[in-house]
């Protein structure tokens, strides 16, 4: 048996899925989950799952970084008597860690000295986002010696993009030098998506062809052609394509220049980029960055909330009917992920009305009956919808798992 | 009967065609157009055409600035004693001028000192692209004090966009304070396309749903909604959304700060635009501007070519799948306009055969058989299109003098 601890930091919250695997032929089964939010705010909560069992719900503690954060889910997770398969930090034989940006990088990979310093230099290309994962792996390599570091990338399913998807037309030689190119994110999503749905439609995943939706916090789209991404809305960095909670998703190029209250000659792009990531988005429309109260509210009295909810839906279905294109109108399904896409009904039911002419029909009924507690994949579908309309909860951190489960160097 | 000048001023290039308009209800009618190219190159070549008689063909001429340029064609019109309706400056109504930058000007307008400063100040939102033209209205201004001058502007047509369209997801009091929106360009040629397949298929602009591609050495889309623009690609300015010659389109925002051999903390955002806008594009992929050496080439011996190719059919693609969502699959015809939609039957072919999805199918016979000489739209439709696929030879000179022509104060 090994257990598989799989780490994903954000910003201001640090999350610890527990996993045990039987052997290699055994899927991970979760036994346990840990996370510490509101990191940079003055309340910070602690909340643990053991089971289905309940044992802290937002329960107040003290946390300044990340490091600090990890420590108090280390001594929770070590020190609950009843989770029998974590007695020692010896016990840990996996971390896996969720690095935004992988750069090339095809697989998951074993955290050496070399594969760190690629990863860190990598971060040049999205300062913003690799930062607080790269801190926690260097926490666990302190507090966790004996335990093998995985980093599975945000980026490395969409290594299969073509050459004329994911080629930007700038200079060429600058291109190569500095690493232009869209990469895409969300990849671990998609990666689980993929192999959901397949199951679900009984499909071999490389006959798979879907249009998927991670609508969160942060959004994109990708086009899964042979159950292998074929084009997706995020870029170079998370920054393009769709509009997020805080990012403005593509914005003209000229825009990025005229953010600023300084004059455009001083004003330096990385901080340009700080806004259009952290001070844009349906919240610089609305003022509020929970979805369901821009979905929910009156159009009239919140004619703000209306433009915000109206520009997502045109921005989302644009995608879909890029990508129907892309896959030649052979779509088995499309598919909602992610905070809003499992849990806004009104937001599905307005983007497929939308997107209507591509043969895209939803029952309300099962539409507004989505639960999260229902299985991963469920079908909201017409029975006259000529492609699958479908929700699927998704998992990163059980996909990190599997991913390290089926490394080789797990059971030798 | 008044003499109409439609004057076109490019970076390195000005055109001058002229129009005569016997009264309010005859269209203008071209009687003479003369043009200076090379202004920047060290071949400054004028070609002058009378009717249907070539005068000079690629001429050489001594021109250093858009001024000398203006000289030497206004000297030309009125040196040939042939061209009898104009026989002195005195003959001109009306010169108009193109203006690529026009804010949320609806209509063309009659330059006077306030629209100037206006117009001017708009520049600030597309430093690139309004310059030369303001210099000729200078020139105009001088040289032909009697004259109306009247600008024409590139955005005036997009201005139907709806609000979830042309709002940006940024800080929307920085977004009004610095005119931070969606405008849309190649406006001129849209209003020329529109009526012109309006009156193809017979039917009321009002009524008409198009996708129409202007793709020149500048590339645009828009999806027309009952005769007016819904949707369009360029933005805040014509940097985003498709490439051009050498322009990048699109690109993630983070990589504006990557293009420059200096670091991104001290490249200033001007210097990237400059670099998008000018350094980009199809030319940096392929190192030609030529589209018909691109689209000609032999793939396996070009692989830059075929590169290039493939992705600006991807591009176009993408936004003709996303303009049928808009339409909601009611598209009376797919148009292909600009010097590359109405030159490349092999990038139309192409276009349609990754578009086919959506119901477009083209006879190659008809479309290996347009010409330059025919008529100003013709049809490459196969029998079995759900919508028409067009060719049309747009024409923004006679659409900037029909514009003038219907102004009341010409004719009062």
């Amino acid at each position: 048996m090994k257990i598989i601890f799989a780490i994903n930091a954000g910003s201001s919250s640090l999350k610890i899925s527990v996993y045990s695997a039987e052997d290699r032929n055994a899927t991970p089964r979760e036994i346990a989950n840990a996370q510490v939010v509101g990191l940079t705010s003055p309340s910070t909560k602690l909340t643990y799952t053991r089971g289905n069992e309940n044992i802290y719900k937002n329960h107040q503690v003290t946390a300044e970084s990340q490091d600090d954060a990890f420590s108090i889910l280390l001594d929770t997770l070590l020190g609950d008597e009843k989770l029998d398969e974590v007695r020692s930090k010896s016990d840990i034989a996996i971390t896996c860690h969720r690095i935004v940006h992988g750069g090339k990088y095809e697989s998951a990979q074993i955290i050496t000295k070399d594969t760190y310093h690629h990863i860190e230099a990598l971060s040049d290309l999205a300062p913003l986002h690799n930062g607080a994962a790269l801190g926690i792996v260097e926490s666990c390599i302190r507090k966790l010696p004996d335990t093998t570091n995985i980093a599975c990338f945000d980026t490395q399913f969409h290594m299969s993009l073509p050459p004329h998807v994911y080629t930007y037309p700038i200079n060429q030689e600058r291109a190569r030098k500095n690493g232009l190119r869209k990469y895409g994110f969300h990849g671990l999503s998609y990666s689980f998506i993929t192999r959901s749905v397949a199951k679900f439609l009984q499909k071999d995943v490389s006959q798979l062809n879907i249009i998927a939706l991670h609508l969160g916090s942060g959004a994109s789209a990708c086009a899964i052609k042979g159950g292998k991404s074929w084009d997706t809305s995020m870029g170079l960095t998370p920054l393009s394509g769709l509009p997020g909670a805080t990012r403005s998703g593509s914005v003209d190029p000229s825009d990025v220049g005229k953010l600023s209250p300084a004059s455009t000659e001083k004003l330096h792009i990385s901080k340009a980029e700080q806004i259009l990531n952290k001070e844009s988005g349906l919240s610089a429309l609305t003022g509020t960055a929970d979805f369901a109260a821009i979905a929910g509210a009156d159009r009239a009295e919140h004619p703000q909330h209306a433009l915000a909810f109206d520009l997502f839906v045109d921005r989302v279905s644009a995608f879909i009917g890029s990508y129907y294109v892309s896959l030649e109108g052979k779509v088995d399904a499309l598919v909602f992920a992610g905070g809003i896409g499992e849990k806004s009904s009104r937001f599905r039911s307005a983007v497929v009305s939308s997107t209507a002419c591509l043969g895209f029909a939803i029952s309300d009924a099962s539409n507004d009956s989505i639960s999260t507690k229902g299985s991963v994949t469920q079908d909201i579908s017409s029975e006259d919808s000529r492609s699958k309309v479908l929700v699927c909860q998704t998992d990163e951190q059980i996909e990190m798992a599997c991913m390290c489960h089926s490394k080789d160097e797990l059971w030798n």
